[in-house]
This record gives C-alpha cells, sequence and structure tokens, in this order.
C-alpha cells in the first residue's frame, strides 16, 4: 500500500485498539478512480451512509467527502481504485459498541488491475463455490466481516477462473466472491438474486438496476437457480464493471446482445 | 489501551493494510491472566492453533508464545485480561489470501472489569437477544468476524442485565453474546448447546465439559430450547468464570449445587 491517509492525514498506521480490527466493526467502498475522479459516487457514498446507518455507525459524510476531495489530487490519482474503509474508531475491551462514537475514516489508493485478455470483452470463466452463505444479521451490507469471502477465493488457485459463485444455504445463487450476478431470461428479462436475507448489495447491481429500467428493461430480483436456463449470464462490480460469464461447471453462454449494450453503458460510467 | 506489543516489540499501531482490519481476517483469544501467569492456556493455545488451522493461517505457536513470556513481565502483569490477535498479515487489495504467509501477532493488556457484587456469587440477569445467528461456515471459532456480537450486545444499555443469550434461526439456544451457555437438569445432568453450526467454542466450556466427566457427571451438547424445563442455568467464560443465571425472562432459577461446586473449580484455576 502506498498512498494511505487516516482521518484526512497521511498515514499508514492505525491504533491497534481499532474496532474495525477487533470485531470487523465497520464498512468500506472500493470505488473506481478515472482522471482523479470517483465514479458512481452517488451510489457509493448513498450505500456507505446506509451501511453506518444500520451498524449505528454516526459519520459526518460532509467531513469524509472533504478527506477524499483532498486524497486523490495529493496522491495524483489518474486511473485507480481508492478503497474507504469507515470502522467505528477505537473502543475499549468488548462487544458493546455504547460510546464510541468517533468513527475511523481509512483512504488507500491501490493500481487498477490489467487483465489481457480483458473478460469483460473475452467472457469470463466462472466456477461454484463449495462455501455456503450464511443467512446473515446485516444482509447487503458492505461490512467488515469478510471470512466467507476469503474462504470462497480460497476454494482455487491459479488464472483458469476469473471469479467463483456462491449459493445459499437453500442452495439458491446469491453472488460471485466480489461480484454481483445477473442473468437474462430467454425472454430478454433481468434476473438478479434477492439480497433480502445474504449477500451484499453492490453499486455496479444498482446502477444497472436503474439503467435497465430506463431502458425500458425489465428487471426482477428474486431467488435464482443454478439450474435455471437462461440466455445470458454475467457479473458486475464497480471496480471491473461487467464481466460477461462464458462458461461455468458444464454450460456455456455467448457474450449476447443484453449483457454487451449493459457492459458498455457500465464502461462508459465507469471511464468518468 | 496501554500496553501492545506488535509481533514481539512494544507498539500500538499497526499497518492499514492489515487483513485483520480489512475484512477480519483472523482470530483471538482473551485470556485472564493471575499473578502474571496466564490461566487455562493449554485449552487457549489449542484453540488457537485450532483456529489457525481452520483459516489457513501458518502461525509459529512457539513464536507466539516466546512473546507472551517476554510481554507479561515487562508489562508487570499481575491480575489482568491479555488479548492475543492473530491476522493473516499484510495483503494487497481483495479476498483472495494466497501469498499472505507473515501473520501479525497483537497482545495486549486490559484491567479485569471489578463487578460490584460479583455476578459469580449474587446471580446474573440474563435477557433474550433478538439478533438470531446464522449457520456459519466456521462454528466454534473465535475469528475476527463479530458484528453478530456487536449488534446483540447493543440491543440493551444500563446495568440491569449482565448479558443477552443467542438464539440460532431455528429457535435454539446457543450462546450469550460473551460466554457460553449450560443448564442442570432436574437429574442432574449438565447440557451445552451443540456448536456444530454456530457459535464460539469458548475455552472454559470446554474445561467444564473435561472437568464435569472427571467428576463423574454426565455431559451432553445438543440443541437446547428456550421452553426446556431446568433446574440451574449458567454462563461462562475465561475471563469471568461462572456466571449463574438467576433470571431470565419471566423466570427465575437459584444458585444451585451443580453450579456452585462448577463455579468454584473454574475460579480455582482462573486464580492460577
Amino acid at each position: 500500500m502506498s498512498d494511505v491517509w487516516v482521518n484526512g492525514v497521511p498515514q499508514e498506521l492505525i491504533p491497534a485498539s481499532d474496532r474495525g480490527l477487533a470485531y470487523g466493526d465497520g464498512l468500506f467502498e472500493t470505488i473506481r478512480v478515472a482522471s482523479g475522479k470517483t465514479t458512481l459516487d452517488e451510489y457509493h457514498w448513498h450505500r456507505l451512509q446506509d451501511s453506518c446507518q444500520r451498524l449505528g455507525i454516526t459519520l459526518n459524510l460532509s467531513q469524509l467527502l472533504d478527506e477524499v476531495a483532498a486524497f486523490l489530487p495529493a496522491c495524483a490519482a489518474d486511473c485507480a481504485v481508492m478503497k474507504v474503509i469507515v470502522t467505528r474508531g477505537s473502543g475499549g475491551r468488548g462487544y458493546n459498541p455504547q460510546g464510541c462514537d468517533a468513527p475511523r475514516r481509512i483512504l488507500s489508493l491501490h493500481p487498477l488491475a490489467k487483465r489481457d485478455p480483458d473478460p469483460a470483452f473475452v467472457g469470463a470463466r466462472v466456477r461454484m463455490c463449495q462455501l455456503r452463505l450464511a443467512r446473515s444479521a446485516l444482509p447487503g451490507v458492505k461490512h467488515l466481516n469478510r471470512l466467507e469471502q476469503v474462504l470462497a477465493r480460497n476454494e482455487w488457485q491459479g488464472d483458469h477462473y476469473h471469479e467463483g459463485l456462491l449459493c445459499d444455504d437453500h442452495g439458491h445463487l446469491i453472488e460471485g466472491t466480489m461480484s454481483n450476478l445477473f442473468v437474462v431470461t430467454h425472454s430478454g428479462e433481468l434476473i438478479t438474486p434477492d439480497l433480502s436475507f445474504c449477500g451484499v448489495r453492490g453499486v455496479c447491481r444498482d446502477f444497472i438496476i436503474d439503467l435497465a429500467r430506463c431502458r425500458g428493461l425489465a428487471v426482477r430480483e428474486e431467488l435464482v437457480s443454478p439450474l435455471l436456463d437462461v440466455a445470458e449470464v454475467f457479473l458486475c462490480n464497480s471496480v471491473n464493471g461487467v464481466w460477461p460469464v462464458v462458461e461455468c461447471a458444464d454450460k456455456v453462454w455467448p457474450i449476447g446482445p443484453v449483457t454487451t449494450l449493459i457492459r458498455d453503458c457500465v464502461l462508459e460510467k465507469l471511464h468518468g
């Protein structure tokens, strides 16, 4: 990590007493930066505020936005990835969060991974993970309790697979380890898994739902079975954009017209 | 936090790139220190090793034990609580843990909370939490993903209740927010909730299971219903020892003979 700010000042260290470390008591956003500007920022800041509210963390958002506005030019950020972590701050020993009301803000800048060939254009090969996502007390929230994702991502090595898909306890498809999932039915409808019980509500997923509705495409959030017969499958996140899925288990799909349309709109948004 | 060592040297700060912060990718032990010595240590180090194995963290345990052996006298620890955090160490952005093979060890010393009156002797008042524990991919492990405990502990304020009890999705009793649960049946058998699907396998719980068996008391790990009619109820952890439960919801229990016997044995162990 090269460029890191903590609470608005350049600093690569945080106190070991931080509750983000102790309990994963906090949340994060991973934001693509294009030409020095954050992208999909209205979605990111909206989710960040919502996540804070659900964890009971009282964040001063305008202070954070000021810090981001100073951080990016100070790092001479051009095309990059900015990670924003907000923790409940430091606290004594014990789970009780009461009285911990000085959230810590951690900004870090990372290079944007270059993949050649880019799965956005040639398609992604995907595998099914063994791990089952648990029914969460905080469905949708991008909090710092991410051991499920770490364990799932550790199920495979090497370059063959670009992503792993996760099901819940009931065997319904929920998401990828670092992405959300959409399928396109043979009648051209978009379906994305319902995240009422587990999963991360990705901002790119929200953007795509809004985009599709603007374009007159039907979108539904509902239970998705891995056996569903669909025309197109794609994954999305706010850093990589849209990855058409061309292979999963023993199934293959083409890079279809709906996926291509959405991929290109997302890409335009992520290019700032 | 006053006394903190990181990787064997006095240091209150850790890099913001630590995966314990990023993902809760690590585990911890909270150990009672008596007369400058760790208590229940065979149980703590056994669980720590087991937890590391389940997370795929390759810890050098003898190095950690050397650090602990230097830390406690350096802090002039007498009666206190030592927290040991082991994280997977620093890593780049992304869930993939592969290549992160320098675990970080964080030792911190905290005062032992004095409660007057002590619930160990006068009994604890307990409430039922609303939050339901999810079926975990890592049942039993004392990992750093502890938002369930933070949210559950945040359900009540004030001094009336000493602890909150948690059920799983199916309504079975699992544990307290910071303690394990035992009930004593009218025929004198001990039952503690089965932790095959969720919950933290507390070291005091393991000690009590061994102790009871040594004393010829029957102990079973099985599903426990909140409606079970029992003679005695108690909670345990490795810092506070045994707390007889005297009140929960609209039920009351006496501080019974089995609880008293076990409390006193645990207390002897925790006094070193």
